[in-house]
């Protein structure tokens, strides 16, 4: 069974990364890109059943920072 | 309009991050874990329609590295 933890930061938090992927593209000639966020996923593979609650104690403490970050879990 | 874009190792692509992950996690006692791969996603707004191949384009050149990394396009 594999799941897929989606982590991305909060809203409002300030992502220099994103702005300066938005402007180079603005600058390429794409200027109907008007806004770009990123986030990372993680895909776990486990061996048994009905280990949400393990999915979501991993990702709280050791994929994302509960601070600046959210995580979203989906069954893949 | 918002596409996602996918960004991931190509099968076969070491990836020490993903492993060091993975190892951490079972010490940590979750040894149901097999397998963990990780990967980036992008969310690009656009003001217009129908620009599919403008995306595929900024994902090529600019969000990923096509000698090591496969992109995914979906509409969200």
């Amino acid at each position: 069974m594999i799941y897929r933890v989606y982590v991305e930061f909060k809203p409002g938090i300030l992502d220099p990364e994103s702005e300066a992927i938005k402007r180079t593209v603005n600058q390429l000639g794409f200027s109907n890109v008007e806004n770009i966020s990123k986030g990372k996923f993680f895909d776990i593979e486990l061996s048994s059943n009905n280990c949400l609650s393990d999915i979501e104690k991993i990702s709280k403490e050791l994929l994302s920072n509960p601070v600046i970050e959210n995580f979203k879990v989906v069954k893949k």
